[in-house]
């Protein structure tokens, strides 16, 4: 395994928090989780690949929906415990709910509202059902 | 408790990741944990409040630098587990290391290397020493 998987502070479950921001826009599009096996293969194949806590394996972004995500810049912070990665969102898509981006909801008024509109029908982005990939 | 609380989904913790980013430039500035109590005091006082993990406190952020983040927004993501704040970073520094943001390292030819400048020598910043605030 490369040296700088070694730099990462895993966390007890061996994995840490990824955030995912837009090249072209800077929106931050998503956090998801990777392990040593998920940063790798984002490092190796320039795409994003993120552990599915759910699924328990290896999830290639976009692997089903075709929202690939092509990595730009991998970043890690300062105490070693985040990353940050630059992309290139195919599809306008991030999300599984056929909006950009994850983070829809606004608090407002002390209610959190979505404020961003479903630019896809999930279920013609997963057509077998499912979502989050 | 007010409701928008109850619809995070806490970890077996009690925290969720926060992500900051900047209102004017949307840089990623930092991650860092809330707990109900963080993001209730986020919300009533328009200020990123974390959980210190490592201190096991509230953790008003520039409590000691002066580097404050005004709150413009607060979202959360599709599932409920991950907090987005857009803030104004007061003193133009989030990163107890005196840089802009705490993702200054990049990978590199399978290095993490640093590529972003220190504004302030930090010793200037916590004269009593410490960082991390």
């Amino acid at each position: 395994m490369p040296d700088f998987l070694d730099a990462v502070r895993w966390d007890e479950r061996g994995l840490v928090p990824a955030i995912a921001q837009d090249a072209g826009t800077g929106r931050v599009l998503m956090m998801a989780w990777m392990n040593r096996e998920a940063l790798a293969a984002t490092a190796a194949e320039g795409i994003a690949v993120y552990w599915s806590r759910s699924r328990g394996r290896l999830w290639r972004k976009g692997e089903t929906s075709g929202h690939t995500q092509i990595v730009r810049e991998l970043r890690l912070d300062c105490d070693g415990d985040t990353v940050l990665l630059t992309v290139e969102q195919q599809g306008g898509i991030a999300c599984h709910t056929g909006r950009e981006r994850c983070f829809f909801q606004r608090l407002t008024d002390g209610q959190w509202v979505s404020d961003e509109l479903v630019l896809r029908a999930p279920n013609t982005i997963y057509p077998a059902g499912g979502g989050h990939e």
